[in-house]
């Protein structure tokens, strides 16, 4: 067993040190506590002592694009999350498009920095195609999460949505498990609802026509704005922020914050937060296993 | 009868001819031309001779506030897109975010001026709460439409897309016809569904979940950041577009919008334009009536 914030710190020291390992660490160590270990630390699958420094931006642009192919994932989306706030303090608003990016976890956890920076953090993440467009029968695009932070304490929001409502890898559990897919997920190569894990060609995007156009959004961010579809070598990625503190006259908009979450929650609606989890937490023994494993590796390089 | 071109040049003079006025203009005639009358001429209801002017900003700034309360909603959303056009080709990137503002119509025609000006343009607008959250039954939000353009000719993308797959015009309408409400789209004060217009106390998000976080993340931004949730004397309206082109490299961004136009059409799914209309589009005599009498009492301020 161990603490999330002793596996936070002792996998910081393993990835350097800074900042921006310490923003990795902490994202990777939450997904496992959360329960997504396919977020966590398994990422560290991909790191090797070989892995490229991240570039770092002398003085921060309003918009710049990076090639993270040779960087381990979960550090450079951090370190461009780091880049991007300075950036965006400075100039008010500012993104970072990255690509080539390989597993680097969940977005809440970078965009969550963003909004404990005081600015309105955004990001969204492109992927191989898993998933159809609505009304049509083959993949085009990737689960393409987006995710949009702001505010602190109670108020502070976390939405960190995907496009589609299953992963391909709910499909090849299912598959080894024999296990049937739920229902209106997913559809065969003839554009057929399926339930039968072996005949799934695509997931179907969550909620229809409103969650296929959010992924386009996301393809159009990430993979094209941002350069990234159709690169073997990894994702792509956006982060985009903004400084709602930039407006010249006092626009209150904690106190709306605040208002918007009281009508929200009392209106019957969820609050989403984006899925923390307290420093105490205590992780199990299979999770202490793989996590010595993975730092014995890396403190032998 | 009236061509497009022809109503779009008088409307503009009668606007003030500048460059604002035939991109408002331009945005009311198309909505009639596309038989949605609601989002055209009859915003011209809220014209006076008396409406502030526009304030222009005098040097463009990455991200600025304005309060259109005593604006021509359209007018004022005509002038902040193109001030943000300019903003955004000299800093790489910008937003503005407006309150107090009325009636305007719809997205499309402004995100669409941005993607002509080689940018990604991305807009949303918040509104009156008529909206529930996923799984609540209060209204709590607006329909709340999220839009977003880029690229040019046959590849030009235009998503425009509301929270909800009603609005309250709609409701209305059924209530004064008589006729039911679409099963799906509504709850009555106890939360449940209902296709009785006079039993109708709030809207459902479309698509569920992913509809009601896509309208919150149109009311974090124009709402809570641009501060226009609860102005009696408008909406919240954000705007925010980048340059595409400011990378130092070249990425492409064009032929991977035209690879990922083809991979989307080919896998079965519509490729969103945002409904523009020909300068040749011929408009009714019912219009060109309507059009007649505001023309008639603008000309005679």
């Amino acid at each position: 067993m161990i603490r999330v914030h002793d596996a936070v710190e002792r996998l910081s020291a393993a990835l350097g040190g800074s900042a921006a390992a310490k923003l990795a660490a902490s994202a990777l160590v939450e997904a496992d506590a959360l329960g997504l270990p396919r977020f966590g630390i398994a990422m560290l699958d991909e790191w090797t002592a070989q892995a490229s420094a991240v570039p770092e931006a002398v003085a921060p642009q309003a918009v710049s694009w990076l090639d993270c192919s040779a960087c381990f994932a979960p550090l450079a989306v951090a370190s461009a999350t780091l880049d991007l706030a300075e950036a965006t303090r400075r100039l008010g608003i500012a993104a970072i498009f990255l690509r080539g990016v390989r597993g680097f976890g969940r977005l809440a956890p970078f965009v969550r920095h963003l909004a404990d920076a005081g600015l309105v953090g955004m990001a969204g993440a492109e992927g191989p195609p898993f998933v159809a467009p609505h009304g049509g029968a083959r993949p085009v695009i990737g689960t393409n999460p987006f995710a949009l932070a702001m505010g602190h304490g109670d108020d502070r929001v976390i939405i960190d949505i995907a496009s589609s409502s299953a992963t391909m890898a709910d499909i090849r559990n299912a598959r080894t498990d024999g296990t049937p897919v739920r229902e209106g997920i997913a559809v065969d190569g003839e554009g057929r609802p399926t339930t039968i894990a072996a005949e799934v060609a695509a997931l179907l995007p969550r909620g229809g026509q409103i969650g296929s156009l959010l992924g386009l959004v996301v393809e159009l961010m990430a993979g094209v704005a941002g350069a990234g579809r159709g690169d073997p070598k990894g994702r792509g990625v956006f982060l985009l922020a903004f400084d709602p503190g930039a407006a010249e006259e006092r626009t209150g908009w904690q106190d709306k914050l605040a208002a918007l979450k009281s009508d929200w929650t009392g209106g019957g609606g969820y609050w989403p937060r984006g899925g923390a989890v307290l420093p105490d937490t205590v992780l199990d023994d299979d999770f202490a296993r793989r996590f010595d494993a993975h730092l014995a590796r890396m403190n032998t390089r």
